[in-house]
Protein backbone atom coordinates (compact mmCIF):
# COMPACT_ATOMS: atom_id res chain seq x y z
CA UNK A 1 0.00 0.00 0.00
CA UNK A 2 2.82 2.69 -0.36
CA UNK A 3 1.84 5.37 -1.52
CA UNK A 4 -1.89 4.96 -0.79
CA UNK A 5 -3.49 8.37 0.80
CA UNK A 6 -2.69 8.70 4.65
CA UNK A 7 0.32 5.70 4.35
CA UNK A 8 2.23 7.61 6.49
CA UNK A 9 -0.61 8.78 8.84
CA UNK A 10 0.62 8.72 12.52
CA UNK A 11 3.71 6.91 11.68
CA UNK A 12 6.38 7.45 15.00
CA UNK A 13 6.16 9.72 17.43
CA UNK A 14 4.90 12.94 16.19
CA UNK A 15 7.65 15.48 16.32
CA UNK A 16 8.35 18.74 18.66
CA UNK A 17 6.88 20.48 16.15
CA UNK A 18 3.20 18.90 15.80
CA UNK A 19 2.59 18.49 19.69
CA UNK A 20 3.55 22.30 19.63
CA UNK A 21 0.77 22.73 16.33
CA UNK A 22 -1.97 21.25 18.19
CA UNK A 23 -4.37 18.17 16.76
CA UNK A 24 -5.84 20.33 14.15
CA UNK A 25 -2.37 20.94 12.44
CA UNK A 26 -3.15 17.54 9.58
CA UNK A 27 -6.43 19.09 8.88
CA UNK A 28 -4.54 22.69 7.92
CA UNK A 29 -1.69 21.07 6.05
CA UNK A 30 -4.56 19.47 4.12
CA UNK A 31 -7.03 22.27 3.15
CA UNK A 32 -3.43 24.65 2.71
CA UNK A 33 -2.90 21.46 -0.19
CA UNK A 34 -5.81 21.29 -1.33
CA UNK A 35 -5.51 25.44 -1.96
CA UNK A 36 -2.09 25.29 -3.27
CA UNK A 37 -2.61 22.90 -5.64
CA UNK A 38 -6.10 24.29 -6.93
CA UNK A 39 -4.40 27.95 -7.24
CA UNK A 40 -0.80 26.95 -8.28
CA UNK A 41 -1.15 23.65 -9.98
CA UNK A 42 1.41 20.50 -9.33
CA UNK A 43 4.17 22.00 -10.86
CA UNK A 44 4.70 24.98 -8.98
CA UNK A 45 3.19 23.51 -5.29
CA UNK A 46 6.08 22.48 -2.70
CA UNK A 47 5.57 20.96 0.42
CA UNK A 48 7.29 24.13 1.91
CA UNK A 49 4.95 26.17 0.39
CA UNK A 50 1.72 24.21 1.55
CA UNK A 51 3.27 24.05 5.11
CA UNK A 52 3.85 27.82 5.14
CA UNK A 53 0.42 28.43 4.16
CA UNK A 54 -1.12 25.79 6.95
CA UNK A 55 1.11 27.62 9.51
CA UNK A 56 3.53 24.80 10.51
CA UNK A 57 7.18 23.21 10.22
CA UNK A 58 8.01 21.39 6.65
CA UNK A 59 8.82 18.50 8.60
CA UNK A 60 5.52 18.31 9.96
CA UNK A 61 3.90 18.11 6.73
CA UNK A 62 6.69 14.92 5.50
CA UNK A 63 5.53 13.21 9.02
CA UNK A 64 1.80 12.83 8.01
CA UNK A 65 1.93 12.51 4.51
CA UNK A 66 5.36 11.88 3.74
CA UNK A 67 6.65 13.10 -0.54
CA UNK A 68 4.36 15.48 -2.48
CA UNK A 69 3.02 13.18 -4.16
CA UNK A 70 2.37 11.67 -1.66
CA UNK A 71 0.55 15.14 -0.13
CA UNK A 72 -1.41 15.32 -3.38
CA UNK A 73 -2.87 12.21 -2.86
CA UNK A 74 -4.26 12.84 0.69
CA UNK A 75 -5.88 16.27 -1.10
CA UNK A 76 -6.61 14.31 -3.76
CA UNK A 77 -8.82 11.49 -1.65
CA UNK A 78 -10.12 14.73 0.34
CA UNK A 79 -11.71 16.65 -2.78
CA UNK A 80 -13.05 13.01 -3.71
CA UNK A 81 -15.08 12.35 -0.35
CA UNK A 82 -18.26 13.34 -1.58
CA UNK A 83 -17.71 10.70 -4.42
CA UNK A 84 -17.57 8.37 -1.90
CA UNK A 85 -21.12 8.13 -1.03
CA UNK A 86 -21.90 6.99 -4.48
CA UNK A 87 -22.08 3.62 -3.99
CA UNK A 88 -24.91 4.59 -1.79
CA UNK A 89 -26.72 6.66 -4.19
CA UNK A 90 -25.91 3.01 -6.52
CA UNK A 91 -27.09 0.94 -3.63
CA UNK A 92 -30.43 2.32 -3.91
CA UNK A 93 -31.29 -0.43 -6.58
CA UNK A 94 -31.03 -0.19 -10.57
CA UNK A 95 -34.56 1.85 -10.80
CA UNK A 96 -33.46 5.28 -11.89
CA UNK A 97 -29.99 5.07 -11.07
CA UNK A 98 -29.11 7.04 -13.81
CA UNK A 99 -30.97 10.05 -13.06
CA UNK A 100 -29.37 10.25 -9.30
CA UNK A 101 -25.81 9.80 -10.44
CA UNK A 102 -26.54 12.17 -13.13
CA UNK A 103 -27.95 14.61 -10.63
CA UNK A 104 -25.57 14.11 -7.78
CA UNK A 105 -22.79 14.55 -10.33
CA UNK A 106 -23.99 17.76 -11.46
CA UNK A 107 -24.58 18.90 -8.21
CA UNK A 108 -20.83 18.52 -7.11
CA UNK A 109 -19.47 20.62 -10.80
CA UNK A 110 -22.47 22.99 -9.79
CA UNK A 111 -21.13 23.75 -6.63
CA UNK A 112 -17.91 26.08 -6.63
CA UNK A 113 -16.50 24.89 -3.44
CA UNK A 114 -16.42 20.63 -4.89
CA UNK A 115 -15.85 21.79 -8.50
CA UNK A 116 -12.65 24.44 -7.84
CA UNK A 117 -10.45 21.03 -6.28
CA UNK A 118 -11.76 18.76 -9.14
CA UNK A 119 -10.99 21.11 -11.80
CA UNK A 120 -7.31 21.58 -10.07
CA UNK A 121 -6.98 17.61 -9.89
CA UNK A 122 -7.98 16.75 -13.87
CA UNK A 123 -5.71 19.66 -14.76
CA UNK A 124 -2.53 18.29 -13.01
CA UNK A 125 -3.65 14.72 -13.81
CA UNK A 126 -3.59 15.87 -17.65
CA UNK A 127 -0.17 17.39 -17.69
CA UNK A 128 2.16 15.89 -14.98
CA UNK A 129 2.49 11.75 -14.97
CA UNK A 130 3.06 11.98 -11.44
CA UNK A 131 -0.27 13.62 -10.73
CA UNK A 132 -2.09 10.88 -13.40
CA UNK A 133 -0.82 8.28 -11.17
CA UNK A 134 -1.98 9.35 -7.96
CA UNK A 135 -5.42 9.71 -9.91
CA UNK A 136 -5.36 6.69 -11.68
CA UNK A 137 -4.37 4.58 -8.29
CA UNK A 138 -7.16 6.39 -6.70
CA UNK A 139 -9.94 6.61 -9.33
CA UNK A 140 -8.97 2.80 -10.12
CA UNK A 141 -8.95 1.16 -6.53
CA UNK A 142 -11.04 3.08 -4.89
CA UNK A 143 -14.13 5.28 -5.87
CA UNK A 144 -14.66 2.88 -9.26
CA UNK A 145 -14.26 -0.42 -7.65
CA UNK A 146 -16.16 -0.04 -5.29
CA UNK A 147 -19.13 1.60 -7.99
CA UNK A 148 -18.62 -1.41 -9.79
CA UNK A 149 -19.14 -3.90 -6.80
CA UNK A 150 -22.88 -2.61 -7.15
CA UNK A 151 -23.29 -3.19 -10.51
CA UNK A 152 -25.08 -6.68 -12.03
CA UNK A 153 -24.12 -6.36 -15.42
CA UNK A 154 -20.60 -7.49 -17.43
CA UNK A 155 -17.54 -5.81 -17.43
CA UNK A 156 -18.89 -3.71 -14.54
CA UNK A 157 -15.74 -1.55 -13.74
CA UNK A 158 -15.14 -0.68 -17.70
CA UNK A 159 -19.31 0.54 -17.41
CA UNK A 160 -18.56 2.70 -14.61
CA UNK A 161 -15.50 4.00 -16.29
CA UNK A 162 -17.81 4.80 -19.43
CA UNK A 163 -19.87 6.71 -17.50
CA UNK A 164 -17.53 8.54 -15.51
CA UNK A 165 -15.80 9.76 -18.75
CA UNK A 166 -19.26 11.00 -19.62
CA UNK A 167 -19.31 13.37 -16.50
CA UNK A 168 -16.26 14.42 -16.89
CA UNK A 169 -15.99 15.03 -20.39
CA UNK A 170 -19.50 17.28 -19.96
CA UNK A 171 -17.69 19.07 -16.30
CA UNK A 172 -14.87 20.28 -19.56
CA UNK A 173 -16.73 21.34 -21.73
CA UNK A 174 -19.19 23.21 -19.34
CA UNK A 175 -16.71 24.52 -16.78
CA UNK A 176 -13.82 24.81 -18.45
CA UNK A 177 -13.38 25.30 -21.60
CA UNK A 178 -17.39 27.13 -21.02
CA UNK A 179 -18.61 26.21 -24.85
CA UNK A 180 -22.30 27.30 -25.39
CA UNK A 181 -24.98 26.23 -24.88
CA UNK A 182 -23.60 23.41 -22.59
CA UNK A 183 -22.14 26.17 -20.12
CA UNK A 184 -25.15 28.20 -19.95
CA UNK A 185 -27.80 25.44 -19.69
CA UNK A 186 -30.02 24.15 -16.75
CA UNK A 187 -28.37 21.28 -15.04
CA UNK A 188 -31.83 19.81 -14.84
CA UNK A 189 -31.74 19.72 -19.19
CA UNK A 190 -27.99 17.94 -18.79
CA UNK A 191 -29.57 15.52 -16.27
CA UNK A 192 -32.97 14.81 -18.64
CA UNK A 193 -30.39 13.80 -21.61
CA UNK A 194 -27.75 11.80 -20.12
CA UNK A 195 -29.40 10.04 -17.30
CA UNK A 196 -30.51 7.41 -19.82
CA UNK A 197 -27.33 6.96 -20.93
CA UNK A 198 -25.59 6.03 -17.94
CA UNK A 199 -28.91 4.15 -17.03
CA UNK A 200 -27.85 1.60 -19.98
CA UNK A 201 -24.15 1.72 -18.82
CA UNK A 202 -24.57 0.56 -15.31
CA UNK A 203 -28.03 -1.72 -15.69
CA UNK A 204 -28.49 -2.97 -19.38
CA UNK A 205 -26.09 -6.35 -20.02
CA UNK B 1 -13.61 37.47 -37.81
CA UNK B 2 -10.13 39.11 -36.08
CA UNK B 3 -8.55 36.07 -34.11
CA UNK B 4 -10.03 33.74 -36.60
CA UNK B 5 -6.73 31.31 -37.71
CA UNK B 6 -5.77 32.34 -40.88
CA UNK B 7 -7.25 35.90 -40.85
CA UNK B 8 -3.39 37.16 -41.44
CA UNK B 9 -2.69 34.92 -44.27
CA UNK B 10 -1.31 36.39 -47.11
CA UNK B 11 -1.62 40.04 -45.97
CA UNK B 12 0.61 42.55 -47.95
CA UNK B 13 3.68 41.94 -49.81
CA UNK B 14 5.31 39.15 -48.09
CA UNK B 15 8.73 40.70 -46.09
CA UNK B 16 12.27 39.90 -47.49
CA UNK B 17 12.74 36.65 -45.13
CA UNK B 18 9.60 34.91 -46.78
CA UNK B 19 10.75 35.44 -50.03
CA UNK B 20 13.91 33.92 -48.95
CA UNK B 21 12.09 30.94 -47.52
CA UNK B 22 10.44 29.90 -50.34
CA UNK B 23 6.90 28.44 -50.83
CA UNK B 24 6.82 25.63 -47.78
CA UNK B 25 7.82 28.50 -45.24
CA UNK B 26 3.81 28.58 -44.02
CA UNK B 27 3.60 24.96 -43.76
CA UNK B 28 6.89 24.51 -41.77
CA UNK B 29 5.95 27.02 -39.28
CA UNK B 30 2.55 25.40 -39.14
CA UNK B 31 4.16 22.23 -38.00
CA UNK B 32 6.99 23.73 -35.97
CA UNK B 33 3.86 25.43 -33.77
CA UNK B 34 2.46 22.24 -33.56
CA UNK B 35 5.22 20.29 -32.31
CA UNK B 36 6.37 23.15 -30.03
CA UNK B 37 3.04 23.77 -28.40
CA UNK B 38 2.38 19.52 -27.99
CA UNK B 39 5.93 19.48 -26.07
CA UNK B 40 6.36 22.15 -24.70
CA UNK B 41 2.81 23.29 -23.85
CA UNK B 42 1.05 26.83 -23.87
CA UNK B 43 3.28 28.54 -21.35
CA UNK B 44 6.93 27.52 -22.52
CA UNK B 45 5.86 27.86 -26.10
CA UNK B 46 7.04 31.47 -28.11
CA UNK B 47 6.60 32.75 -31.22
CA UNK B 48 10.95 32.66 -31.90
CA UNK B 49 11.10 29.41 -30.42
CA UNK B 50 8.73 28.14 -33.71
CA UNK B 51 10.22 30.60 -35.79
CA UNK B 52 13.96 28.72 -34.88
CA UNK B 53 12.23 25.23 -35.06
CA UNK B 54 10.60 26.02 -38.34
CA UNK B 55 14.21 27.50 -39.76
CA UNK B 56 12.51 31.34 -40.17
CA UNK B 57 13.01 34.34 -39.04
CA UNK B 58 10.24 35.62 -36.04
CA UNK B 59 8.94 38.35 -38.28
CA UNK B 60 7.70 35.63 -40.89
CA UNK B 61 5.74 34.05 -38.14
CA UNK B 62 4.25 37.12 -37.18
CA UNK B 63 3.70 37.99 -40.74
CA UNK B 64 1.67 34.88 -41.24
CA UNK B 65 -0.29 34.38 -38.05
CA UNK B 66 0.21 37.43 -35.93
CA UNK B 67 0.68 37.04 -32.12
CA UNK B 68 1.07 33.43 -30.14
CA UNK B 69 -2.46 33.23 -29.56
CA UNK B 70 -3.02 33.75 -33.54
CA UNK B 71 -0.42 31.03 -34.04
CA UNK B 72 -2.03 28.19 -31.41
CA UNK B 73 -5.47 29.15 -33.31
CA UNK B 74 -3.89 28.19 -36.76
CA UNK B 75 -1.93 24.98 -34.80
CA UNK B 76 -5.78 23.81 -33.72
CA UNK B 77 -6.96 24.37 -36.61
CA UNK B 78 -4.51 21.88 -38.41
CA UNK B 79 -4.99 18.91 -35.63
CA UNK B 80 -8.67 19.24 -36.29
CA UNK B 81 -8.55 19.18 -39.84
CA UNK B 82 -9.35 15.67 -39.63
CA UNK B 83 -12.35 16.70 -37.94
CA UNK B 84 -13.89 18.80 -40.28
CA UNK B 85 -14.70 15.83 -42.37
CA UNK B 86 -17.53 14.94 -39.50
CA UNK B 87 -20.49 16.62 -41.26
CA UNK B 88 -19.60 13.98 -44.14
CA UNK B 89 -19.60 11.45 -41.11
CA UNK B 90 -23.06 13.26 -40.35
CA UNK B 91 -24.35 13.29 -44.25
CA UNK B 92 -24.36 9.96 -44.85
CA UNK B 93 -28.11 10.28 -42.67
CA UNK B 94 -29.52 9.19 -39.41
CA UNK B 95 -29.25 5.38 -39.85
CA UNK B 96 -26.04 4.32 -37.87
CA UNK B 97 -24.79 7.56 -37.21
CA UNK B 98 -23.54 6.60 -33.70
CA UNK B 99 -21.69 4.02 -34.79
CA UNK B 100 -19.99 5.94 -37.63
CA UNK B 101 -19.07 8.66 -35.39
CA UNK B 102 -17.99 6.85 -32.81
CA UNK B 103 -15.63 4.88 -34.79
CA UNK B 104 -14.62 7.87 -36.39
CA UNK B 105 -13.45 9.53 -33.39
CA UNK B 106 -11.97 6.08 -32.00
CA UNK B 107 -9.71 6.16 -34.77
CA UNK B 108 -8.52 9.80 -34.77
CA UNK B 109 -7.40 8.79 -31.35
CA UNK B 110 -6.08 5.59 -31.77
CA UNK B 111 -3.42 7.05 -34.18
CA UNK B 112 -0.38 8.66 -32.17
CA UNK B 113 -0.08 11.08 -35.19
CA UNK B 114 -3.72 12.66 -34.75
CA UNK B 115 -3.78 12.21 -31.28
CA UNK B 116 -0.34 14.07 -29.56
CA UNK B 117 -1.41 17.61 -31.28
CA UNK B 118 -5.11 17.11 -29.85
CA UNK B 119 -3.90 15.95 -26.51
CA UNK B 120 -1.57 19.13 -26.36
CA UNK B 121 -4.81 21.36 -27.23
CA UNK B 122 -7.26 19.80 -24.34
CA UNK B 123 -3.90 20.04 -21.92
CA UNK B 124 -3.58 23.65 -22.89
CA UNK B 125 -6.83 24.57 -22.50
CA UNK B 126 -7.33 23.10 -19.49
CA UNK B 127 -4.51 25.34 -18.31
CA UNK B 128 -4.92 28.60 -20.16
CA UNK B 129 -7.39 30.96 -20.78
CA UNK B 130 -6.10 31.80 -23.82
CA UNK B 131 -5.80 28.74 -25.18
CA UNK B 132 -9.56 27.37 -23.88
CA UNK B 133 -10.60 30.49 -25.83
CA UNK B 134 -9.38 29.58 -29.12
CA UNK B 135 -10.44 25.78 -28.71
CA UNK B 136 -13.73 27.57 -27.61
CA UNK B 137 -13.94 29.75 -30.18
CA UNK B 138 -12.84 26.73 -33.16
CA UNK B 139 -14.66 24.31 -31.55
CA UNK B 140 -18.25 26.32 -31.30
CA UNK B 141 -18.08 28.20 -34.32
CA UNK B 142 -16.39 26.16 -36.47
CA UNK B 143 -16.57 22.18 -35.97
CA UNK B 144 -20.06 21.70 -33.64
CA UNK B 145 -22.15 24.20 -35.90
CA UNK B 146 -21.39 22.24 -38.98
CA UNK B 147 -22.14 19.63 -37.06
CA UNK B 148 -25.37 20.79 -35.53
CA UNK B 149 -26.61 21.99 -39.26
CA UNK B 150 -27.08 18.40 -40.37
CA UNK B 151 -29.11 17.57 -37.15
CA UNK B 152 -33.12 17.05 -36.99
CA UNK B 153 -33.49 17.00 -33.62
CA UNK B 154 -34.33 20.14 -30.84
CA UNK B 155 -30.84 22.24 -29.69
CA UNK B 156 -28.67 20.50 -32.33
CA UNK B 157 -25.86 22.34 -31.01
CA UNK B 158 -26.47 20.87 -27.31
CA UNK B 159 -26.85 17.10 -28.72
CA UNK B 160 -23.34 17.34 -30.60
CA UNK B 161 -21.54 19.36 -27.25
CA UNK B 162 -22.81 16.35 -25.29
CA UNK B 163 -21.32 13.62 -27.99
CA UNK B 164 -18.16 15.82 -28.15
CA UNK B 165 -18.12 15.41 -24.13
CA UNK B 166 -18.52 12.08 -24.03
CA UNK B 167 -15.41 11.19 -26.60
CA UNK B 168 -13.53 13.50 -25.11
CA UNK B 169 -13.82 12.09 -21.63
CA UNK B 170 -13.08 8.86 -22.93
CA UNK B 171 -9.88 9.92 -24.78
CA UNK B 172 -9.09 11.64 -21.32
CA UNK B 173 -9.41 8.83 -18.90
CA UNK B 174 -8.05 5.86 -21.78
CA UNK B 175 -5.47 8.22 -22.89
CA UNK B 176 -4.03 10.43 -20.48
CA UNK B 177 -5.44 9.14 -17.11
CA UNK B 178 -4.99 5.04 -18.21
CA UNK B 179 -7.45 3.63 -16.16
CA UNK B 180 -7.75 0.04 -16.69
CA UNK B 181 -10.07 -2.01 -18.00
CA UNK B 182 -10.69 1.41 -20.29
CA UNK B 183 -7.06 2.01 -21.41
CA UNK B 184 -6.38 -1.71 -22.65
CA UNK B 185 -10.50 -2.52 -23.75
CA UNK B 186 -10.80 -3.12 -27.40
CA UNK B 187 -11.54 0.41 -29.79
CA UNK B 188 -14.73 -2.02 -31.07
CA UNK B 189 -15.99 -2.73 -27.37
CA UNK B 190 -15.80 0.96 -26.81
CA UNK B 191 -17.41 2.17 -29.98
CA UNK B 192 -20.34 -0.58 -29.32
CA UNK B 193 -21.21 0.74 -25.88
CA UNK B 194 -20.91 4.30 -27.08
CA UNK B 195 -22.69 4.37 -30.65
CA UNK B 196 -26.31 3.94 -29.35
CA UNK B 197 -25.48 7.03 -26.68
CA UNK B 198 -24.12 9.11 -29.62
CA UNK B 199 -27.38 7.88 -32.21
CA UNK B 200 -29.51 9.15 -29.02
CA UNK B 201 -28.23 12.18 -29.00
CA UNK B 202 -27.91 12.95 -32.48
CA UNK B 203 -31.07 11.78 -33.89
CA UNK B 204 -33.72 10.95 -31.14
CA UNK B 205 -36.11 14.16 -30.37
Amino acid sequence: MSGTPGARRGRGRPPASERAEGPGARERILEAARSEFAERGYDKTSVRGIAKAAGVDAALVHHYFGTKDEVFAAAVEVSFEPALIIPAVLGAGPEGIGERLARYFIGVWENPATRAPLLAIIRSALTHEAAAKVLRGFVLRRLLERVAADLAVPDPKFRAELAASHMIGIAILRYVIQVEPLASADPEEIVAMVAPTLQRYLTEA
